[in-house]
């Protein structure tokens, strides 16, 4: 692992590092924030998945989350949203290949062989990140945006007993029946359908819920209203009585105006359930 | 005036706007964050003067100012650097040229005709903010970083009664004495240095001092200390017994990452100065 750069920010340290991953054959970078209180011991980690486009410097730079981490005594990661080796198959298209992992294993070739960013984030980078820095691996939260909400509420369903609480701005809600999931699964996971549905927060809010509390921001005026499809999650998570919170923000967009606007009261969520608060 | 953009955050308004400037000779940008507050009637405004490469957006989306704006009831106003026109010269270095205006009106030649953001900032823009928005010219205070905290400096001490406070995070402060100042201003304001004594900090504190509190915050891993010369403001500051704070702040660098650390101190240091703390 090699340090990129390290700056102090709010008393804590706001690293980024990179490393070889052997899940996405290549290099991969992430962005790190440790809070005050790591000095003293372990903190609990809350995991930030980036959406479409975005590398790991986004949120870093913009969601203005660093404040309030270091307020609760919380680390958070920022991993990157796909391979970027440069023998990686990529498409010119923004919303596939690099740039847009989506946070699943594909099987399909050309993407088979890089693309398997549900691996590289539960698996290698948590290995990594427990072995190398002062993070509790029992104390752990998820968050995202967008295509990073997609993967944080996934995740959080899937591996029951590792997150304590999830939470998304905006997510990416029913991709197996949005432009923004077909084509993608598509290319990464095949034409057999029955492979989506592990991928799919509504239909998984169905079939498994989530064994911890859920806190979802949907800006009203979100230019994508129709890609996301937040009242599908909505209805899933009401119809199966989901301890958890749908909020509608009216007047909001997709962007990370909307996104800092709330993440304080994200942040403090997972405090709270991380024991932190 | 055009609308460039118009995001909803922290319950206010983060607009961009674009406009013919005459003083700039062409087209300039700027940011306006206008908070809830706006909506019952005018409000005060604290204008952000940013460093050395950025433009209207740098401070806008990465210094989490709006967070604390939005609670004091403040309008946040963030300037281009420079002039943009495509006929405006420009040098190859960073430090010359578009993104580095050092806030002064050139008399040289090539560049006179649009080199004049001293004017720029202190009369034409605002006067379109005080035009179109619902903001205060009675109550307005002024900050910056580095290039941008020397510019906030400058303005608030040669300008007696325009700003309440005035603070500058890493500002440049003894220009005529650094490699950041000699340079420019022997290329905006010729080789006599009697021009340049206006628009050094170090100078005007001992000449002027400022009517008004003083916040200056300087990371102590800096990696431009040298350039910047913070120690000889700090003896400045104090020679005039001037009413202020100078505060080192150790293992902070000169990045964003410093900036929004120390961010809500200042805003709540300028909503006190403006009585709405």
């Amino acid at each position: 692992m090699q340090t990129v750069s390290e700056n102090k920010c709010f008393g804590g340290v706001q690293g980024v590092y990179s490393h070889e991953s052997e899940v996405c054959g290549g290099e991969m970078t992430f962005g790190l924030y440790m809070p005050p209180q790591a000095s003293r011991g372990p903190v609990p980690l809350l995991w930030f998945l980036s959406g479409l486009t975005c590398t790991h410097e986004n949120a870093m730079t913009k969601a203005g989350a660093q404040a309030y981490a270091a307020e609760a005594g919380i680390a958070l990661v920022f991993p990157d949203t796909s391979p970027r080796a440069a023998e990686a198959a990529d498409d010119e298209a923004f919303d596939l290949g690099k740039g847009a992992g989506f946070y699943v294993n594909a099987t399909q070739d050309p993407w088979a062989s890089h693309y398997r960013m549900w691996d590289y984030v539960s698996d290698e980078l948590a290995a990594l990140l427990f072995e190398n820095f002062a993070v509790d691996s029992d104390r752990q939260s998820i968050t995202g945006h967008s295509m990073g909400g997609h993967g944080a509420l996934t995740l959080a369903m899937r591996l029951p007993g590792r997150f304590k609480s999830v939470s998304a701005f905006a997510p990416i809600a029913h991709p197996t029946r949005s432009d923004w999931g077909r084509k993608q699964f598509s290319a990464y996971l095949g034409e057999d359908e029955t492979a989506w549905r592990e991928h799919d927060s509504t239909l998984l809010m169905h079939d498994l819920g989530f064994d911890g509390p859920v806190l979802v921001d949907q800006g009203g005026d979100d230019q994508f209203l129709d890609l996301l499809m937040p009242e599908q999650l909505a209805e899933a998570m009401t119809a199966r009585r989901q301890h958890g919170t749908f909020r509608m923000q009216p007047g909001y967009d997709h962007s990370y105006f909307f996104i800092s606007t709330f993440m304080g009261e994200h942040v403090r969520f997972h405090a709270e359930a991380l024991g932190v608060a």
